[in-house]
């Protein structure tokens, strides 16, 4: 793929833009008022989602959601994102039981009873409903990038990962569905159901699927366990 | 802060909605191809940018950015990330002095002397010219969350903090503004010129201003040191 040519498989909605051009060929970079506000909304709009409709999403609007986050930053372009869709009823019920036996282990650090009984009336995710399960490996075997970017922080493959997972995200809100990240997980063991190799290491199992609530606070602190604080910043002038 | 209502420090271009009313308040939560076709742009749009313009960053612009961030997903709702915005001038020098140290050493992984003076002669970072200096550190101490969602991948609270990042970046391209990563640093030597706490962890240095150039391909790809490949997705159907 030469120079400012566009990945054969980007599909989106974008393909044909506004103003009737195809962006697979070099393009202007013109962002306007209307990227900002929309891209405002997103961020506002996105939540963990956990209570999900059953209803199916089609397969190529999952496949332009994956194609467009396959553009997201990677150290040295190294993309070392590996995608696992998980179809099978035998690998999701196995999955669904790494996280109810975690999410049991976890609700015991909390030794006051309110606050384990608080824990434990979270639904804190949506095995039980969402339509798409997609679990995202970083890939620690690639030398794509030749190794570029992280000799000194060898975590910015998983970071690049995490970069996907975030790309998806808004992308799967701009298309009215919602995501669940679930991190209650024995992530060696769910790696070992997912079939992968050895060193495909899990940064995040997705459920994906059309919300049946529509929130613009956090499912947190709507329930009382945590509100937003403040953000930290500091100022180094000296 | 009760339900559905806004942080109080988010002022941003959507703040007044398109059809007129003040998403502070509950608000509909409506994608329109606006938003898909809008973030796809930023997406294609967005590039890790090493040559920047000295034209320095309007102050509130900094602020809507940081603003916009702080809403990423963090796990629990732990928001564990903390900025540190670096305008002193000896910071900046001995961080650009560890930046250099380690590029110099990653250098010497390639021992192919054509493949060393490639990586030699790629630009990997704007400090030259860039006039925001942000640093991005994941605090391992914050009780914000408690625990929840993150006893079985401690890693979730640094993962959260890339997300932060991923949406500082096409927060900042949709103002017109680039990024760079550099990921090319010791983080604990890098984490101590920055006079943080100890359990505050490195986890990007960003630089940010207006670019140069605007390119849909990613600068290695154009210089020839890592094209993009074909995205790797399998299917786990039984």
């Amino acid at each position: 793929m030469g120079p400012g040519q566009w990945p054969a498989d980007c599909h989106w909605p974008g393909d044909v833009t506004r103003d009737g051009h195809n962006p697979k060929v070099n393009d202007p970079i013109r962002p306007t008022e209307s990227h900002a506000e929309c891209f405002a909304d997103l961020v506002r709009w996105r939540r963990d989602v956990r209570r999900f409709k059953t209803d199916a999403v089609p397969e190529t609007t999952i496949d332009q959601l994956l194609a467009l986050a396959d553009l997201s930053p990677s150290v040295g372009n190294s993309q070392p994102w590996r995608v696992v869709r998980v179809k099978s009823a035998d690998a999701r019920a196995a999955i669904r039981k790494n996280f109810e036996t975690a999410n049991a282990a976890a609700s015991n650090i909390y030794t006051d009873p309110q606050q384990r009984s608080d824990y434990l009336a979270l639904k804190l995710a949506g095995f039980d409903a969402a339509p798409e399960h997609i679990a995202i490996l970083s890939d620690h075997d690639s030398d794509q990038g030749q190794g570029l970017g992280r000799q000194t922080m060898p975590e910015m493959l998983d970071y690049s990962c995490v970069s996907f997972v975030t790309t998806l995200w808004y992308a799967a809100r701009a298309q009215g569905l919602g995501m669940g990240w679930v991190s209650i997980l024995d992530p060696n063991a769910a790696k070992s159901l997912l079939s992968v190799p050895e060193n495909w290491h899990l940064i995040a199992y997705l459920l994906i699927g059309y919300a049946q609530e529509h929130h613009l606070d956090p499912e947190l602190e709507r329930h009382g366990w945590q509100p937003r604080t403040p953000r930290t910043t500091r100022t180094l002038d000296r």
